[in-house]
């Protein structure tokens, strides 16, 4: 396709620990990364300041913020008063489909990025989903990303005309949190920038009891590496 | 699933002459109706204005408005200040994807209606999609609209754990603007009450030289039914 920079690609950058290293990943293997964040009524607008923050930290020039209303239909205690479940074990965690699931909000996410990727155009969408540690989620598993990526080449003008296939990548999908840290501080990834908790206070300090601050700590505990988080809780 | 209506349905409403028919056809086949509009930044808030209008005409008592914000990407005549087309005949609408297409638009409302169908819980989402008339744009094709749906009931957890198959209803996909026309004047449609112009004035009258005021103008003329549209040239 005309004007199509083929290195060029859209990176879903919540802010967290993931996203951040799905970020150094892409910029290793040569990406030109535009970054695109949400404000989707979620309670942690820490969130969106790490975001700012790792996106100057991977050199990103291009980082927009989309604002969505998934609080119009409810259904989360990432976006309801619900309160964010503390103090879960792994097998707490994996039983059911946790409450702070937000409806549809990967596809959600993954249609905005590729109305972005088609405009720019970019014919790759980065996304940091983790089919290991975080299970009880639909919309993280290798299955459903494969049927987005059949579905994007058949809603775009990129996929359609442009014969350039639009491709999701998903670096994370099948690693362990453990796995996932030594990956990004390989890649130069400084994690004191970023926010995993679903319930962080104003200046974005973890609680360090919900499944986020759980995970994220035993990763760091697995991988053999200091744990840069700042707890509230000591 | 449990606390299921199978009969609950998501109605994309736009205003238009499209989906006022879809959602009589809905509810002449006893689906009870839930209808969701955008506001995403397009030039024309007359359609929202007539989305409520229809709304009341169908006894729809739950309709919202999403929110959303395409203009962000930009690229398109309906959101953006590149000028609409207009007087164009049939075989240069069909030439290639107008100016008037929106990035990803209907992926991205299908995504929120998947949310809404999600946590009412609802299987069923029908939207006015057509591939006779509109044939320009990538994502009103039936192959599109299978690919999500098999994308929807991988991403939720309504797919996954309901046995609660989600459906995407485009009724009218392969109907001409004529038969559209004629079907909802038996369900007993008030076409006065929709905008289908692109560019519309503030009070909703049509400019009747758009893709759409042309598309719907020759529309009436097949079906041989009296325009109630109001033009603002004679």
């Amino acid at each position: 396709m005309t004007g199509l920079d083929d290195k060029a690609a859209i990176l879903l950058l919540s802010g967290g620990l993931d996203s951040a290293t799905v970020g150094a990943i892409a910029r290793a293997e040569g990406y030109h990364l535009h970054a695109l964040s949400f404000r989707y009524g979620q309670r942690h607008a820490a969130e969106l300041a790490a975001a700012t923050r790792v996106a100057a930290h991977l050199g990103i020039t291009e980082h927009r913020t989309a604002e969505i209303d998934l609080r119009l239909f409810g259904g989360s205690a990432l976006t309801d008063d619900i309160p964010v479940p503390k103090g879960r074990d792994a097998e707490a965690m994996a039983s059911a489909i946790p409450s702070t699931y937000v409806p549809a909000r990967n596809t959600v996410f993954l249609a905005y990025a590729l109305a972005y990727a088609e405009v720019l155009p970019a014919r790759h969408i980065f996304i940091g989903v983790n089919a290991v540690d975080f299970s009880g989620y639909p919309d993280c598993r290798p299955d459903f990303i494969a049927a987005f990526e059949t579905m994007a080449n058949l809603a775009t003008r990129l996929g359609r005309e442009g014969a350039a296939r639009i491709e999701i990548h998903t670096p994370l999908i099948h690693l362990t949190k453990a796995e996932i840290i030594r990956r990004g501080v390989a890649f130069g990834v400084d994690y004191a920038l970023t926010v995993s908790c679903y319930d962080p206070d104003e200046r974005g300090r973890a609680c360090g009891a919900c499944d986020a601050c759980i995970l994220r700590r035993e990763g760091f505990s697995a991988a053999g590496i200091a744990d840069p988080t700042i707890y509230r809780t000591p």
